[in-house]
């Protein structure tokens, strides 16, 4: 069966920093990349302006980009402002009379444009807003600590250092050795890539718990292993809320502490008011101090994220991250992964005796 | 200037332990209250249904009650089922027909229900969905850590241990001395209260803290010390990403923890999944140690609530608080709330001469 065809619509913002949603489509899913619509780089391929991605095109117009044949149109970068442009929402229409769904990843959901919703009910296409929440979410009720799966989620110093891709890498790799290995997407990135999922940030604060908690029983059915994406930071001053209700919905086993290796403060925020990112044991205690009453858990590796850095310094982070923590440290993009896998199947591995001995504790 | 009168649905519910939003209201704003619909305990009075709110009485109907002359109808109750029963909405057009405006603190939003919404319209009264977050939301900025009036909070060992009646008590004793004290709504029934503010659990999670921070801002203008309401608890496996988003946007310079002396569980859970509330020092711990990255703080007193307890024993609950965390520790309601004020003030004092030092903590 043939995936999905999809063009990316990036006007305005396609590069290597701009465009994190749709360079991940491109990194994961390339077959399933027909073009990329953005008149700034248009003539170029994804490679050329991201280092990867090959030959897939960058076209200057909707019409160009229709004429690949793409089945769907991914709308993975924000507008400015916001709001849909009177543009994109011309292109949209287009590419609905083309015959083709609209998933969008923006925090206004297309599907409420009258518009576009009626032009698609007629065509006969969807429009998919990924961040849109169910409509029945509940409270969490802490029962994910009762799951026979061992879960996994990702934790970080910072938001976007990897938690993510770590995880993606992860997850392929344990399947690829035999271990049924499931990605619980909680961010609209990872919704599009395997196609379902609940994006937390965006479902009303009560709630952020039990969506965690929803989505982590969903990817626990014939699984092994449950990679929960993990958001934000625990000290983050916008998102520290989002981060720990996803700890106590899914009720993690273990987790990987993700840091980027030389950030020293909290990104995106306002440069008068820098957030030092502590000591990681500072953070590993936090997360394992705060998951304890809900559902005991350890960090058990640190995926580091050093594309800042040379080789040399990016090994010496990782050295300096091990000396600090006592546990296993790599760059799983830049270096092996097997010490991140090792780590995983160890702490699975006292996962299961435990359950089967009936003590507690994955350490 | 007359205060508004209103009338109070609680039809189904009215009672000590199951219309917490209704009783706070007579509690705090009996004056304001003309009556309460229930046709369970109609033919009393709140002081015979509650132990307080002397001679209001509890009516059958709608009509009985816009007999007594509401302006307001004040819907504190969730109808069983979560939606407006067809039976309500009866009632809520009649209130509206005879001129009264409408505060509802359902997760529904009444201005919503196109009947009420037309008919509020054509007869000019509003609907008020204390629950509905303002549309510009923004991510916090950490910026509440900059303001000069002293920001306290209250946090929780659990959800409903006396967090907004502590704050509620310390805000008119201090402000009958003389401190110009601001109490800052983060839920429904505070907000029924004040007529402002915004509750931070019904906003999209990406925006908990920027909530806070907003409302704490507001709150900051000629005030002398704020008082920002707190939700939840940081180890509540439902509501902890509330509560940790509101303290990262609000910075407090001090917390008040709370706790219901004799509560051994956090409350509200599946009976098979019960989470233990370990000791008071736990909690000191983790809410100074996550919020010291964005703004530092510190505990400064335990407001107990011993509502379970007779005299005695409560005595002894607030003296083993006392011991086990070197803090004062009182039940402001039941015994003397001098202590904590005591404790605001020294605290606050504390940090205005550092301010003035230039030295950093409240301690």
């Amino acid at each position: 069966m043939p995936g999905p065809k999809h063009l990316i619509l990036a006007d305005g913002a396609f590069g290597p920093m701009t465009s994190k949603t749709a360079n991940c489509i491109i990194r994961y899913q390339p077959d399933q990349v027909v073009g990329v619509v953005d008149r700034d780089t248009a003539g170029r391929t994804a490679a050329d302006v991201l280092g990867f991605g090959g030959a897939i095109p960058v076209v200057a117009s909707m019409a160009e980009g229709l004429g690949l044949g793409p089945d769907t149109i991914l709308i993975g970068i924000a507008p400015v402002g916001g709001r849909l442009p009177e543009e994109w929402r011309r292109w949209l229409l287009e590419a609905i009379d083309a015959g083709c769904d609209i998933w969008s990843g923006l925090h206004t959901f297309l599907a409420d444009d009258p518009a576009l919703a009626e032009r698609a009910r007629r065509r006969g296409t969807a429009i998919r807003d990924v961040r849109r929440p169910p409509p029945d979410l509940d409270v969490a009720s802490g029962r994910a600590r009762d799951l026979e799966p061992f879960v996994i989620q990702t934790v970080g110093t910072d938001c976007n250092v990897g938690k993510m891709t770590s995880q993606l890498q992860l997850t392929r790799v344990l399947n690829e050795r035999g271990v049924r290995t499931r990605f619980v997407p909680t961010g609209q990135t990872g919704i599009f890539l395997e196609g379902w999922g609940i994006a937390v940030d965006a479902v009303v604060a009560d709630f952020i718990a039990g969506a965690a908690e929803r989505i982590t029983l969903e990817g626990s059915v014939e699984a092994d292993i449950v990679m929960v994406e993990g958001q934000g930071s625990i000290n983050h001053p916008g998102y520290s809320g989002v981060t720990l209700g996803l700890l106590h919905g899914a009720c993690p086993d273990a987790l990987i502490l993700c840091h980027e290796a030389g950030r020293r403060f909290i990104g995106e925020f306002r440069k008068d008011l820098r957030f030092p990112i502590p000591p990681l044991a500072d953070y590993i205690r936090w997360y394992e101090a705060l998951a304890a009453p809900v559902a005991p858990t350890r960090v058990i590796a640190i995926a580091m994220n050093t594309q800042g850095l040379d080789e040399e310094a990016a090994r010496r982070a990782c050295e300096a991250a091990e000396a600090d923590t006592g546990l296993p440290a790599v760059d799983p993009i830049r270096f092996a992964i097997e010490p991140l896998v090792e780590a995983v199947l160890a702490a699975r591995g006292r996962y299961l005796e435990s359950r089967r001995t009936g003590s507690v504790g994955t350490r």
